[in-house]
């Protein structure tokens, strides 16, 4: 089992790694794909009137500033626009895809976090009408009954919080939960960038390896969007994935280069 | 086996609905859920500067004109807005609620129209370029093997052309075809008007049964979107439904009353 979350962002193309996945997935790799929908969001907040915006947590992480109206559009843009078009991407390469969302069957349960404490101006505030929140349960029995079935999942965030609204849940971590809840032994995380770079934004700059006991220093190495990502490399290994990889997504078959090792390998 | 479909017109609440399904489904019924997306896809459109167009068939029948951005706006409303609303209602009553949308496994299978016929200012005129058609195939191992493990899937537009494109196709319709690729007995159509009215909009008008042999009549007296529901009766009745009924959503218990037969009931 392989869990592969690609990646939204600019220069990520879905067909190339549709090309790569589907032969793979029709000779029966069991194959869960996860993706987001950052930029997609952004675009469709832009033309609401409702530009993004983003905060930065104490420890400097940065996320997206969800309030009610955001999460609405960021549900619309994800499982709206992006799933379904992964989805016909795969069904056009003879791929039975089935979009979900963490909402649906409540795949990606987690808790709304009802206070967030973000840095403004130097000085730190806390936000009270946030829904972002972070995964605690995955329903992998629905997702083996649809692998069972032959079905590929192509899974999309909101996740459901325990009042049954929708969180903007990361969807790297996400992807690293379901890993872990359904004993993957591997974790593709693909991006546009070719994996955890000593000296961002250097693209030779790659950290070929990174071991369980490096994971400290290699957070600390990762810039913006690649910290979330080593945090959910992370998590995975934690729980008891034995390999991530950070791979890019802008290269002819880019899930066999990463399972060939080539992007940041951590086991 | 029930199908039912909810409007998602003004007055329909998916509450009171929830309300009166949860039981129903928590006690082993067998149900599927349909809902259309209409008056969310105007209300994104409207926003998205790209107010709603409609274009009327030779033969009277109203539908959307869909170019290729006004099928990723019905898309985002239907899939990312709509179903994602209903899905949650019905798991924050207990219920394993999946939502899919007609693109997912390639549910609802059809034909794109490639030239569609429209009056206008009196001269019928050529549509080439319009994203909209009808469901011939129905994925119901999909739908089976949700409904074996306890979910209950809740379906929405668009479906999927022969070429993987998205398509709008009328939702009444495609529950009229889901209920007829399950097998199963009843289809109950929910709107905001008690049923087919000899006198619309007069309410106390109601047609209480319609007769196989009395569809055509049916279909002539039928106004605006009654129409297509009739129509979708009609399709339900041939394709093997025992009975189908077009009933009022906006008054407690309405699947309850439907079953008992209040409403226009096609047997």
């Amino acid at each position: 089992m392989i869990v592969i979350k690609i990646g939204g962002a600019a220069g990520v193309g879905f067909e190339r790694v549709c090309d790569d996945l589907a032969p793979r997935i029709i000779a029966g790799e069991r194959i869960v794909v996860v993706h987001g929908g950052s930029d997609e969001t952004n675009r469709l907040a832009e033309r609401l009137g409702r530009p993004p915006r983003f905060i930065t947590s104490p420890s400097g992480h940065t996320s997206r500033r969800t309030d009610a109206e955001t999460i609405e559009i960021f549900q619309m843009a994800c499982c709206g626009a992006v799933n379904k078009r992964l989805v016909r991407e795969l069904l056009s390469r003879n791929v039975n895809a089935v979009g979900l969302s963490g909402v649906d069957g409540a795949l990606w349960r987690g808790r709304r976090k009802h206070a967030i404490r973000a840095v403004e101006d130097g000085a730190v505030t806390v936000i009270r009408d946030d829904y972002t929140g972070t995964v605690d349960r995955v329903n992998a029995d629905l997702l083996r009954t649809l692998l069972d079935a032959g079905a590929t999942p192509v899974l999309s965030p909101p996740g459901l919080s325990e009042e049954h609204e929708p969180i903007n849940v990361d969807a790297d971590r996400a992807a690293a939960r379901t890993a872990c809840a359904l004993g993957a032994h591997t974790l593709i995380i693909l991006s546009n960038v070719p994996g955890l770079l000593r000296a961002f934004p250097n693209e030779s700059s790659l950290v070929p390896e990174v071991a369980r006991a490096e994971l400290d220093s290699a957070e600390e190495l990762a810039q913006g969007r690649m910290k979330k990502k080593v945090l959910a490399a992370r998590e995975a290994i934690e729980g008891g994935v034995a390999r991530v990889v950070l791979a890019d997504a802008r290269v002819d078959n880019p899930v066999s280069r990463a399972l060939e090792g080539r992007g940041t390998v951590i086991a």
